[in-house]
């Protein structure tokens, strides 16, 4: 059908959309998020269709940003709109959703659907709902994760390239900054890409990026790592595995997570990594809740990498409480800093240790893991600083940034111990929520400060926590829901204290 | 957060879409799709966020239609708008997912939502995937039922009210045409609602219309029901269980039914019937494709119907071929008008005649099924015609209208017996595709007349059927279709063809 262009001035977040008049649509036999179409004399482009009544009178065809700028049409142009024929990954999906076990062919033509994005958020959602309630075997998975980083993006640092990943779910981990430097200053390779928060108070390139820029290009990837053996940037805005994006933007929001595993390893592959340590952080409120599904996973990721030639071990760390004491971007980039002039032990050493030795034994470089947690230890005293600072300067940030030279916010509060006891547990997901209250991850310099954890003895009117914004009607709203969430257990003895909650009928 | 309201002249269907810009949503801690309030002096909605970065700046709030409608507000008016706290359906889907069976309570709730258009495309699609993939118990499409009947209008015209509908799924089906005036012939009350087709070649509604008017108001179908005992309406543009309208836009595309029973009911529900047959067209390309299944559905139908207080028998029909000879609202239209006054038997009458029976043992207008059916023959020779003729009118149609008064398209291709042999089956899907081409369901007059079906002996050169277009270049659509998929299989003894198919690593 021929047709005439209104252009619109709305961007739709990188999806193709058109709209039709809905007797235009009729005519054409296409309905909302149906697709068409739509050609010029040179090219052509597929949209999803919105119809409307009133917006677009019959004959005319609405074109959003996208398109307006594929096809480079202007307002009046006559284009040439037709039904495009059914997807054949609309029919995978199908099957998916019936329960048949997808050929690899079948996984290919969907995700290249995906990256295209021909397909829309109902067919999208089908196809997550059916990977996350059907199950992925571990052939789908391994097409799967092929098919991603097919359509994706690579690079390839040499035959030996190690990598480090956690599966998240545990606030203030900030390992990733110290693990990087750790294993570049052993002279093995460790490009790292990582994602920022979405829900969670900070991920890692947030932490990262207020020591350094971290939206790198992968030509500026590929120079840094090769002069300094490892990187600490944003993948987002990398071509690396995009169909895993695409896809994160669907699971996201409805909770589900079934391509836990496709999304860490497609990323991976794209980097070409050979030896790779994922971390598990396990606990009741963590992502994963129990050792057994850990180990369930574990396995998982070990026999994936054995189809997709890479070395994997895990390491299931304690999720229980946060890493450190510090949750929020500056606050956990300040202590990531500290720690390498820090005496003693802490559980951030041992955690960045215990990894960095699973991955040096992988890897050969030590001939255990005990000894790789040894050699760990002493790079963290010596010459991980070092290491860190090279990146920092490579990736163009300031080498001599001391920990004070991160800005923090200047509006606290703090919560005190109201009875004595033995701090039990802490509950994480209410901090969470109180970081966020308080502005994180938007508020760079927002957060909680803990400084007593698990084990702790608190006297009443110790010092628990100090709560962090920038800006006082957030450090407002995150008192608040510090004073309705528990965040500290603190139990003097347990003989005083066997009820642990009270479920009514109201309950759920 | 104050901001300034920017209206936009797009329709979403129905949707309440605000559009903030990305640094906004980030302030408000909101993300694409999630919801916020927004609120004037006088009045508050909810709206489903797109964020964009050009199309709305910091500070302003892009309105479409339903919201500006909604609020009434104006450019540059000032509204409050705060992210909305998160819907407790939102978790008791994600329970669902789970596999928690849900109470009545919870899927009040989530019904509620989805009335107030307060859940987005992602939440609809995980909750009709996770009926489809979960299933739901007795109890549950119980709730489910009850929940959709009370979140719409109802109406009640008596102690005894039938009804019949059809789970769908044969073509050329015009069975309530001649249902409704039998029943109400006999003094009994059948308020049939029905739809139009969506991409079928004529749903009940298409039909009727070309006899009357049938976009009637509550208030018209309790006159016309009163005055005739019956009526044949569209159901679409009434309040009758909203929500399953809404959850049929996400099944339909999906190409899901997890709802089909609750579909039904909830509309049975609501017109008050209290003695309904329900008729399972059940053949190999139907959507009940096994007598087994039919039956398992029809228990389904019986056992809920009780706990509604609905009395329910199931008709299993043969739903191999098209019911009678034309397919396409006004060939169909036509077609049950020649009924009445065609002699001997034919399938339609058959089919009219058993339902029938069904629906009189049922309501204990007859003694047995037999008896009813007899009774139903009859009426369809004498009086139903008369009936139908009342109906007519009452709606506002011409009761005087003859069949040749209803349009038909004038371009027609016809198509002839290649070889000779006896047609032993017809495929439905081609079928449907032949006539969706030639124009069907918006070119009313457009369609396909069968001259064979199954079990007539066709000579070479034989009439098979008749392609009815109304316009030229659809007309030679629907011949290449036609063309290209085997419509009728003709075969003349079994032992030359045992082959049916041959299936290469292609096919699929």
């Amino acid at each position: 059908m021929k047709m005439t262009v209104k252009p619109y001035d709305l961007d739709t977040g990188g999806k193709t959309v058109a709209v039709l008049n809905s007797q235009d649509a009729l005519e054409l036999g296409v309905y909302s998020l149906d697709r068409v179409v739509i050609e010029t004399e040179t090219d052509s482009v597929t949209a999803v269709i919105n119809t409307s009544e009133r917006f677009v009178h019959p004959g005319e065809i609405g074109v959003l940003d996208e398109i307006k700028e594929k096809l480079d049409v202007r307002r009046g142009q006559q284009v040439e709109v037709y039904a495009r024929r059914p997807l054949k990954s609309k029919e995978y999906i199908r099957r998916k959703i019936e329960g048949v076990e997808l050929t690899t062919e079948e996984i290919k033509e969907i995700i290249g659907d995906v990256v295209e994005r021909n397909l829309n958020d109902l067919e999208l959602t089908a196809l997550i709902m059916s990977f996350h309630l059907r199950g992925l075997s571990m052939g789908e998975s391994t097409s799967l994760i092929q098919a991603m980083v097919e359509t994706g993006d690579t690079i390839r640092f040499g035959d030996v390239v190690c990598d480090k990943h956690s599966v998240g779910g545990v606030p203030g981990d900030k390992t990733s900054l110290l693990v990087v430097p750790v294993i570049a200053s052993m002279g093995l390779m460790i490009p790292k890409t990582s994602s920022r928060a979405i829900t969670s108070p900070a991920g890692t390139a947030d932490r990262a990026e207020m020591l350094m820029p971290v939206e790198l290009s992968l030509e500026e990837i590929e120079r840094v790592t090769k002069k300094t053996n490892g990187c600490l940037v944003w993948g987002g805005a990398l071509d690396l595995a995009p169909a895993d994006d695409l896809l994160i933007q669907i699971e996201h929001p409805l909770g589900v997570d079934p391509l836990l595993l496709a999304s860490i390893l497609s990323k991976k592959k794209s980097v070409g990594a050979t030896h790779v340590v994922i971390d598990i952080p396990t606990g009741s409120d963590a992502k994963i809740k129990t050792p057994e599904k850990a180990r369930r996973l574990a396995d998982q990721f070990v026999n994936i990498g054995k189809k997709l030639d890479i070395n994997i071990q895990c390491g299931v760390t304690l999720g229980e409480q946060p890493i450190g004491y510090c949750v929020g971007p500056a606050l956990e980039a300040q202590e990531a800093l500290r720690t390498f002039a820090s005496k003693g032990n802490s559980d951030l050493k041992e955690k960045v240790a215990s990894l960095c030795g699973i991955l040096l034994a992988l890897v050969g470089k030590a001939h255990s893991r005990e000894e790789g947690t040894l050699m760990a230890r002493k790079a963290l005293e010596k010459k991980a600083e070092k290491k860190l600072r090279e990146i920092i300067a490579a990736q163009g940030g300031d080498p001599d940034i001391a920990p004070e030279d991160i800005p923090v916010g200047s509006h606290v509060t703090e919560i005190y111990a109201e009875t004595p006891g033995i701090v039990r547990w802490i509950y994480n997901p209410s901090l969470v929520r109180v970081a966020t209250a308080a502005g994180c991850p938007k508020d760079r310099g927002a957060g909680v400060r803990l400084h007593k954890k698990m084990g702790d003895t608190a006297h009443k009117g110790d010092l628990l926590m100090e709560i962090i914004a920038e800006k006082s009607h957030k450090l407002q709203q995150a008192e608040k829901v510090a004073h309705e969430s528990a965040i500290m257990g603190i139990i003097d003895r347990w003989e005083n204290h066997m009820l642990l909650e009270h479920l009514s009928s109201e309950t759920g």
